[in-house]
């Protein structure tokens, strides 16, 4: 057996909503709450109807490649041959980290907190990974000047979650221009910025950056997961140089074939009004509101979310997130993922989603300051 | 960048495929020409309409796990434990060879004529491969003694595709159990075995061997590509034994996540009554009658389709299979693979599928009788 599997351990978060109940306060979800718009598939089945459902290009349809190049127009990737659809964003990541790096040699750079599944693809691919972690009394910002101190030697890529799963944070304009203009002052082979930007479309502040319209050696991966409800279609894409996304298409092509020509069916009419992919900022804007209100309300300590549907909450210290989050879920009946999830430096912390109705977000968070104030530390 | 990614040769098939006119009589498709059952779908849609289409836990729906591994009822895989729903049987194939094979220590074998995916995988993988031919003068029939003399001291796995692409040779129950005796008979660690059955359900002959039921370090890949008209679908699943499925759930996990909810309603409506995966098997059985007939007329050699939707025809005596194609599509209007593509052992055949009209497999077949008929050595 490849001895890089049994290693790998097995999700916390998935082990942690494992423990769910029916009547569990749902405060650990990672995807959407609301329904997908029927539209899509109704159009969807019309292609069925007359088409089936065939296998499309290794790449992706050729017209869903072109809308969505076209949509983002970042410099440089604006024709259709700088798209890859994937299964989801999870297949862009995969495919991104597992086309532009050599394991014998190279190193990825993870700006922690974040999301396991970079950590965990590096750990599959035999990747060595060094972490640069953003600071709790910063909330967490995104710092360019530590991101700059941590590149090694061996550093070809830097992954960067903006929206952030699991902060909330925003990368600045200016923070993302330090860290350009760092790494283009670099003599040798260029250092890749990978954006994940799944969370493009729940924005709450206006100064955010497109690292694709910054740098060159950007590759950017998203989804229609979040933007549309649609987690479970697995219908993401690489966006990138073509010289990359040509290289990119054959480990997707063997590791995959392609994706669902279904779920590329929905994606055309998605793209086909990009407005679309907005449909549900409203509703996660009115819900960062409420989740605001009942933290205010319950004087817990956590960080203003700048995107994403998440919030970190502090715990009081001392507190190991690991068992708070038990504590929760076994006697309080919430669930909220706990920070060490997210590496070393959201120890301390969980992650709360505001994807569930305001009334079960107000007792959830109440049930978590009551069990802070149980807490021999105050909170 | 990865060095093993550039290395990778782009794909013969996909190349033919794009040199095809809209005039073209395409005797290369790899997929069915039928279109799916509307049926499942509009069911699938129910379950859109109330539930909308969030993730499954990574290895797939429960339900369907639970329906395949009864359905299939694989001694020691009988329960869902020893299913993983995958993107189609590809990455089902791709998953099984990362998890069973240490690229470091480990060869894998491939019995040839093979499709060119295991070889391309490892490749990726960094993974060793032998290769077993099985022989024209045998009409490519399975043979045991072959296979067994081929394994190296570092072979950990096996992979054999019955109903063969492109053979459409089917491992016999006396061969398969010559081979699992073998194996059986070896000390030190198990030799696994990969049955790629993707073309079960076309299956023309009484004589043909499961492997799973053989031989207990056995792991199946499938899909409902083939057998109901829907590769698009990429709805696939691997087979196994509970600890093997366990590890393999992983590498899954973190490549793809889960696969698509949508493809999984439908492959739960098509396993409700699995009697769903021969719908097309009389469609395929006619169209099969209609390929002998037409090539018996033409006096082409061929090797007689025991499974899949495949024909090998001979070439005349020194013609290279991948001139011949290129010839056919250019001059003769007609698509067909050239055997190369499957490896060496397929030099100087083409690989016909029967999936076209009667009519148009009439006339592709005297097309490519007309152009042997015209070369320096008789056909």
């Amino acid at each position: 057996m490849n001895p890089r599997v049994p290693e790998i351990a097995p999700s916390l978060i998935r082990q942690l909503n494992a423990k769910k109940r029916p009547t569990s306060i749902d405060l650990g979800l990672g995807e959407p709450t609301l329904l997908p718009r029927m539209e899509y598939f109704e159009r969807a089945m019309e292609r069925v109807r007359t088409s089936g459902v065939k296998y499309t290009p290794n790449a992706g349809d050729p017209e869903l490649r072109e809308l969505i190049a076209r949509h983002y127009a970042y410099p440089g990737m604006e024709k259709p041959e700088s798209v890859c659809i994937t299964i989801g964003s999870q297949e862009a990541m995969y495919v991104t980290l597992k086309t532009l790096l050599d394991p014998s040699r190279d190193e990825l750079l993870v700006v922690e907190p974040a999301f396991p599944s970079y950590v965990k693809m590096a750990a599959l691919e035999g990747i060595d990974v060094r972490v640069v972690s953003m600071l709790p009394d910063d909330d967490f910002e995104f710092d360019a000047e530590r991101i700059i101190a941590a590149i090694g030697e061996r550093t070809r890529v830097i992954v960067i979650c903006s929206p952030c799963n699991p902060t909330a944070r925003v990368i600045s304009r200016d923070a993302a221009q330090a860290l350009v203009e760092a790494l283009s002052r670099r003599p040798g082979d260029p250092i890749w910025l990978i954006h994940d930007e799944i969370y493009r479309e729940q924005l709450f502040v206006d100064d955010a950056a497109d690292l694709a319209r910054l740098y060159p050696h950007t590759i950017v991966a998203n989804s229609l997961s979040k933007s549309n409800a649609l987690t479970g279609l697995r219908l993401g894409w690489i966006l990138g140089p073509g010289a990359f996304v040509g290289q990119a298409i054959k480990v997707h092509a063997w590791a995959v074939s392609c994706a669902d020509t279904f779920a590329q069916y929905i994606a055309l009419e998605v793209f086909r009004d990009p407005g679309n992919l907005q449909e549900h900022a409203p509703w996660y804007r009115e819900h960062r509101a409420l989740a605001r209100e009942a933290l205010e309300e319950s004087s817990l300590p956590f960080v203003d979310p700048e995107g994403a549907f998440y919030v970190c909450v502090r715990l009081p210290n001392g507190t190991r997130s690991l068992d708070a989050a038990h504590d929760l879920i076994g006697r309080f009946d919430v669930v909220a993922i706990p920070g060490i999830a997210f590496g070393e430096s959201l120890e301390g912390w969980l992650r709360l989603s505001f994807v569930a109705s305001a009334e079960r977000m107000r007792d959830g968070v109440a049930r978590i300051a009551e069990y802070c104030a149980k807490l021999p530390v105050s909170c």
